[in-house]
């Protein structure tokens, strides 16, 4: 195996670089005023340490109000490698996820954590650059009674949190199809529900659209004890319309958990979650797997390059964006790592209060305007001399 | 007059600060790859610096193609301050802004600018925070033929070049309505067309909504000899079906000419026009007022503070995002600037190859949900136990 490019930490280790005054004016501009590093216990850190992950956390800071209470809500999110080589085992992948699902999600309790996130397709290698169906397609399991989503109910029962899991589903009660699946499990172990990944990516090696199809549930928001969520999973946040039908429905925060590498989207990372938190007044937790994953048979990359065997660099950088535009700095591009977050949920009313996007976004107008373009005879608006 | 806050210059002079090898790393990751500078002439420099504005120049890289010619364009976004006291007699202040719109776009003709757009109501101070009728409505005038529009034709013709002028509109043929209006002039100095805002904002000292009513003229796209472009004024930006309908009728570069302040949006600008240009697979241009505007008489500005005189700090900023996700650097944030940008549009349509999100976007689905979700009676997709 060749060697691997040193990759770089993070975005904000380049910052730390800048003197104190300028970071600091920097960071007004560019994550904006609202978010603070939160402390957290010693527990916490330690545990982190023990699975090589960092731990970071953040506050977001809203106003306190005459009629409500805050509502304050503990979010964690988990990057991470995968812990092996691509081609052990099945079962064996799967204990150490569980094991390493376990480690986070036991962090998370002692960081407070309400609500959990991993990763897209998080307890198995993203192999969908290989276009083989075996052995990939048998880690698809059931979103009902799996031995992932079974494993996570007894978590989530003792931790008191809700935890949501994406996973490759296998639907045995229609044919035995799969999909590309986020299973939200309740505070009390019960499967609340599901969402299947409505946009599915035919770009370089995310081969995607071989495995699944668009997904058929809508856009479900789950009301849970901690806040209204729903789940964005990874290609969605490119399409504004997907985030904004969370936003009709009643979302306050949006998880995006993802799978994406350097050459691909780096550039855009930082801007489409966050955009969509500004657009709909709502929280966003984009969350991004880590590492490069080498396969046993070598595959294309339908790029001219020879045939290869590694899908590139994760970058990892997880965030999380607040309705006010505001942002945490990111997780490691390298590394394991839980980000978590304090947000009072009273903020995504009070910014639709302050902006006014919801009022003045003309949604009547839009509904016709689409209902037209999708007319085959459809004439653009162009004007012309 | 209070002595007013120092101002940065700009978020890319803090970068400046960093090491050269880390400043490299910081621009590829957060910029993209796809933006470099571009040399200009001697003259254009000279020219620029003869009106106290800075003049940059990038340009954006696109593959070559077999069957399509490059498309090469050069585009020139001005920012400016409101040259004199806002409270000068009308006519001496459009003679005023007229001298400095001959310098700005000749200036853009020596950098072969081919298509030049102003910021919003760029002809007046942007005086609808005072919520004061007189004098500002008087500063409306006909989007056929107003004097700022007659002045423009002419230089149009002259250097050869599409002129998007951003002006408050008075609608003579309609009951002397006011309108938020971009007119856009062709480079024979015909008048090719307007487009009303179609998103007023009633934030903070934005008190638009005062003045004028939500643009009802769709979104159209104008056919140019070189390219096709939109506008999308200011407000607008926050608004993702605003960016998409411009879009489908086939934009490939959106014009955001806009007035907005530092305590309200600004770290909210790097990332909503940046956004547009990804999910749609077009180039966008973010123009913003510079400076502080004050006014004769003081108003409130609804926010618990005693009334006072002047709007705040526009910001500046402005800059151009290409499909890719790749960004120019921005102007300045308190000075007056011509940022020129040669882009290739066949990168519009190599972004959609590449991505796909045209094809995969469910326009469809969402045209459904919309049209349900605007019935009085729509029943949120909320799952609950």
């Amino acid at each position: 195996m060749a060697a691997e490019k040193q990759q770089l930490e993070s975005i904000e280790s380049v910052l730390k670089k800048l003197p104190d005054a300028d970071a600091q004016v920097f960071q007004e501009i560019y994550y904006g005023k609202n978010v603070r590093p939160m402390e957290i216990s010693e527990d916490t850190i330690a545990h982190a340490r023990m699975q090589n992950a960092e731990v970071k956390a953040y506050t977001f800071g809203a106003h306190p109000e005459q009629l409500r209470a805050s509502r304050l809500v503990r979010v964690g999110i988990f990057q991470h490698q995968t812990p092996m080589a691509t081609n052990v085992p099945i079962e064996q992948m799967r204990a150490t996820m569980h094991k390493m699902a376990h480690d986070a999600i036991t962090t998370a309790f002692y960081g407070h954590a309400n609500i959990f996130c991993f990763q897209e397709t998080w307890n198995m290698p993203f192999a969908f650059c290989t276009r083989e169906k075996q052995p990939w397609c048998e880690y698809a399991e059931s979103a009902t009674d799996g031995p992932t989503i079974k494993y996570l109910q007894e978590l989530a029962k003792q931790y008191n949190m809700v935890i949501i899991s994406p996973i490759l589903e296998r639907d045995e009660m229609h044919c035995d199809t799969i999909w590309n699946t986020a299973v939200v499990i309740d505070n009390h172990g019960d499967i609340l529900g599901k969402h299947r990944k409505n946009h599915i990516p035919r770009v370089g090696d995310f081969n995607e659209s071989t495995y699944y199809y668009e997904g058929n549930t809508g856009h479900p928001v789950f009301e849970t004890e901690f806040g209204r969520i729903a789940i964005n999973i990874c290609y969605g946040r490119h399409h504004p319309l997907n985030w904004l039908m969370f936003g009709i429905n009643g979302a306050e925060i949006v998880f995006n958990p993802s799978a994406t590498t350097d050459g691909l989207s780096e550039p855009l990372w930082g801007i489409e979650a966050r955009n969509a938190a500004i657009a709909n007044s709502y929280f966003t937790c984009a969350i991004n797997r880590v590492g490069t994953e080498h396969f046993q048979n070598e595959f294309t990359s339908a790029n001219g390059q020879p045939a290869h065997k590694d899908f590139g660099h994760f970058y990892g950088s997880s965030y999380i964006a607040a309705p006010n535009g505001s942002r945490t700095p990111g997780l490691s591009r390298v590394s394991n790592g839980l980000l978590i977050a304090e947000m009072d949920l009273n903020m995504c009313r009070q910014v639709k209060d302050v902006w006014g996007f919801q009022m003045t976004q003309r949604l009547d107008m839009y509904a016709k305007s689409l209902t037209d373009a999708c007319a085959p005879d459809y004439e653009r608006q162009i004007i012309r001399k």
